[in-house]
C-alpha cells in the first residue's frame, strides 16, 4: 500500500496500449511492455512461450435497426467475438423472441427456419455473486449462434450480459461448431433488449436488420509472458499464477484483466522487496487469449504437460476485476480445501474472508488433468457486469487500493504455498 | 435486489435536489421529500421532529495562493465548514507547515504568531480501514483553527482528509472554541499540498495568501424526519435506524449520506412489502446536521431521555457510503457484542462477514448515555475517501445492488431486533 506499483503500471497498459485483442498490434506491445517489466525485475527467468492465437477483427461500427410500421428504428450493438459478419449488404429477417437455448428445441425448426434469433436472458439478479447470474446467461451468448444456425437461423441478438438496465453492449466471444453453419451474432444492450422485447410483445412481426463487417483472419503468433523465481529446495514443485494479457477491444481491459496481469507482476516485485527466497518455484504466467480461444491456457498446459520435471502443485488466476479483495475459490478435493482453509485468518488483513470451493480460472483450467489445485482470486463482484466486456472497463474505474490489497493477498497465499506446498 | 426502490429515490435527493447544507433551501427541499415519502408508505406515524441548525453559507469560490519569488501561484482550496471569512481582502501571512496539533506547542507562540499553519498530515496508506486513517488525520481539519489561534495564528490550511494523491479539495467542519479568536481555515488537495511541502522544503520563508467570505448566519428552523412502525407486543421498546439527511455543498451527498438515508426508508418498505408487524417498535430517523453540528443527533437523544415511556434499546446508523456490504460495528457490552454476534451466519447472504466491536455513528452517539447498544452499518472503505465531501460525491458513484444488499442487510439486522430484542 506504500510501494506498489502496479497501479501505475495498469495505468501504462490502459491508458498507453488500451485494448489489446488476440493478434492485435496492440496485443503485441502488450507482450513486450510486460516482458520488458519482468526482464527489469532481476528474475531467474523472463521469457515468451509461443502460442499462435486467433485474429478476430471487429471492422466497422457494427449497425442494428428493427423495423416497426415500416420505420427502420437503430438499436446500438456490438458483433460477439469470433463471429461472421453479414457482408456488406448485412441481413434482414423476421425477430423471434427466445429465452435459453433449451427453448429452441421446443420452438422447432420450422418456426425458426429463416429468421434471426433474439436471446433475451437476464441476469438474475438475486443471486449474490453476480458471477452466477453470468455463468447462466451467458450460454446464449457462447452456444445461441451454433444453436440457432441448427434450427435454420439466420442470425443472433442477444441480450448483453449485465444485470444493470443501460446503454452499453457488451461483446464476448461466441463458439461455432463444425459442419454447423456460422451465422453473425451481435448483442445489444439491457436497455435495447428491454425496448425490443416490448415491441414484440404487441407486435410479433417485427423485422430485425444488423450489419457487421468483422472477420476471421489468419491465426497470428502470439506469446504466453512468463518470469519466475526458481525455488530453492523443491525447483521442480511449480506455483503458478497469473492473469491474461489479452482484452475486448471496446474499452482498455482494465479490469478484465489487465489488473489480473499488474497484481501478478507485483506479487514479484513484493517477493523481491523482501528479498524473500521461495522454496518451491514460483511462476507468473500473463496468458495470451484467454477472451477467445484460450490458446494460451492449454499451451502453457500443453509444455507442462509435456515436462517431465515439472511438477505443477497449484495454480492460481485473478480475473475478476480488480475490486476490493473477498475471497478465494478453491478447486480442490476436500481434504486439500481443509488443509488450505487454515490459512484463512493470515488473509483477514487483506479483507479475504472466504475460502471456499469453487472455481479457478479459464486459463489455468488445462491445468486440471495434471492434479493441480486450481485457485481463483475473487474480489467483491456486484460493480464487474457493469462494465465488464464495454467501452466502460477502463483504467479510472480501478481503485489503487482495491487492486493492491487483491496483490497483497496473492502474495501471501502464494508464499505460503512456496514455503508449506499443498499438504 | 428486484424490488427496491432506494436507487430511484436516491437519485431524485441527488440529481433533483443535490448537496443540502443545514439551513440551506435544498435541506428544507430534502426535509419535505422525504418527508412525503414516508407519509404515503403507510407506516405508523411520519412526522417532522423540529430541530435548530447552523446555517452556514459559502459565499463567493475561494482563492489561494503560494507566493514564490515574488510570483503568485493559485492553489485549489475550498473553506472548511463553520470556518469564518477572510473579509474580501483576504489574509496573507508566512507559511508554517506543521504535522499534527501537538506540533504546535514543541513549535511555541514565537514561531507560530502572525503565521498562517498548514497542517499536512496524510492518511496511514498501510490502515486496512480507510476511516482508522480518517480518525487520526480529521483531529487537524476538526481543531486545528482553534488551537492554532491560541498559539497566534492568523489562518490554518488543512491538506484534504484522502489517502488519494488527487486535485480534489475536501470540505468537512472545523469547530471553534469559546474564547479563543476565529481564524479563518481551509483545506487543499492532496496533491496541492504535497507540492507546498515541496515548495516548502527548497525554501521555507513562503508567503501564503487566501481570500473567503464564507460567514456563519442565524440558525434556522430545521427538522429530522421520522417515521414509525409500531411494536405489536413490546411498542415502548425502540429500535432506532438512520443516516442523515443534511450533506456538504461541493458534491450531491450521494454516499454521505444520501445513500444511508435512501436505505433506511428502504427497511420500512420491505418491511411494509413483507407485512412484518414488529414486536418492537422499529423507527426511522433522518437526522438533520451531522456534517456541521450533530444538532438532530442531539435532539433526538434530548426528546427520547425526556420519554419516560421509551425504551432505547438500539440504534443503527448507515453513515460510510453505499458501498458493498462488509459488516457491523458493534459499540455494547461485550457479552450483549457476543449474543448479537450469534446472527452473524444469517447477514452472509448480503456479504456481511464480521460484526465486531466499533464505533456506531456520530447521529446516534447521543444516545449513548441512556444505555442504547449502538451499531455502525459498515460497507467496504477503500473508495470512501476517494469522494467524500468532495464535488465527486455522486449518484453515479454510487452502485445500485451494493445500495440495495445494505439496505437488506440493515432490514434483516432489524427485524432480529424487532422479534428478540438485545437479549
Amino acid at each position: 500500500l506504500t510501494n506498489s506499483q502496479c497501479y501505475e503500471n495498469l495505468r501504462h497498459l490502459c491508458l498507453k496500449i488500451g485494448g489489446r485483442m488476440s493478434g492485435s498490434p496492440q496485443a503485441e506491445e502488450a507482450v513486450k511492455y510486460t516482458h520488458n517489466l519482468l526482464k527489469n525485475m532481476n528474475l531467474d527467468t523472463a521469457y515468451l512461450q509461443p502460442v499462435k492465437v486467433p485474429h478476430w477483427i471487429r471492422g466497422e461500427k457494427e449497425k442494428a435497426f428493427y423495423i416497426e410500421n415500416k420505420k427502420r428504428i437503430e438499436i446500438s450493438c456490438t458483433a460477439l467475438g469470433n463471429s461472421v459478419g453479414t457482408g456488406k449488404k448485412g441481413i434482414k429477417a423476421p425477430l423471434l423472441e427466445v429465452y435459453s437455448l433449451n427453448d429452441l428445441e421446443k420452438i422447432g425448426k420450422d418456426k425458426i427456419q429463416g429468421k434471426i434469433i433474439f436471446f433475451n436472458h437476464p441476469f438474475i439478479p438475486t443471486y449474490f455473486d453476480t458471477f452466477d447470474a453470468y455463468s447462466e446467461a451467458a450460454a446464449v451468448r457462447g452456444y445461441g449462434a451454433a444453436e440457432a444456425a441448427k434450427y435454420g437461423a439466420v442470425g443472433v441478438v442477444v441480450r448483453s450480459m449485465t444485470q444493470s438496465l443501460d446503454d452499453f453492449v457488451h461483446t464476448g466471444s461466441t463458439r461455432y461448431q463444425l459442419n454447423v453453419p456460422q451465422i453473425p451474432a451481435i448483442a445489444i444492450s439491457t436497455n435495447g433488449a428491454e425496448e425490443l422485447s416490448k415491441k414484440l410483445k404487441i407486435n410479433p412481426n417485427i423485422d430485425f436488420e444488423f450489419r457487421t463487417t468483422c472477420q476471421m483472419l489468419e491465426d497470428v503468433q502470439s506469446y504466453n509472458v512468463i518470469a519466475e523465481i526458481k525455488g530453492t529446495e523443491k525447483p521442480q514443485e511449480i506455483i503458478t499464477f497469473g492473469g491474461h494479457l489479452d482484452s475486448w477491444d471496446l474499452g482498455q481491459g482494465a479490469h478484465d484483466d489487465g489488473a489480473g496481469c499488474m497484481q501478478t507482476i507485483e506479487v514479484l516485485r513484493i517477493m523481491k522487496a523482501l528479498n524473500i527466497k521461495p522454496k518451491r518455484t514460483i511462476r507468473a504466467v500473463l496468458f495470451m487469449n484467454e477472451e477467445n480461444g484460450i490458446k494460451g491456457g492449454h499451451e502453457y498446459a500443453r509444455v507442462a504437460s509435456e515436462n517431465v520435471n515439472e511438477k505443477h502443485i497449484v495454480a492460481i488466476e485473478s480475473d475478476r476485476g480488480g475490486f476490493t479483495p473477498r475471497g478465494f475459490s478453491i478447486d480442490a478435493p476436500t481434504d486439500t480445501l481443509q488443509k488450505i482453509k487454515r490459512w484463512l485468518p493470515l488473509m483477514e488483513n487483506y479483507g479475504i474472508q472466504t475460502m471456499k470451493s469453487g472455481k479457478g480460472g479459464v486459463d489455468i483450467n488445462p491445468l486440471k488433468p495434471l492434479g493441480t489445485v486450481l485457485i481463483g482470486y475473487v474480489p467483491d463482484s456486484q460493480r464487474y457486469f457493469d462494465l465488464h466486456h464495454t467501452s466502460q472497463d477502463t483504467f479510472d474505474k480501478v481503485n489503487k487500493r482495491e487492486l493492491e490489497l487483491g496483490a497483497g493477498a496473492m502474495t501471501s497465499l502464494i508464499y505460503l504455498f512456496s514455503q508449506y506446498g499443498i499438504n
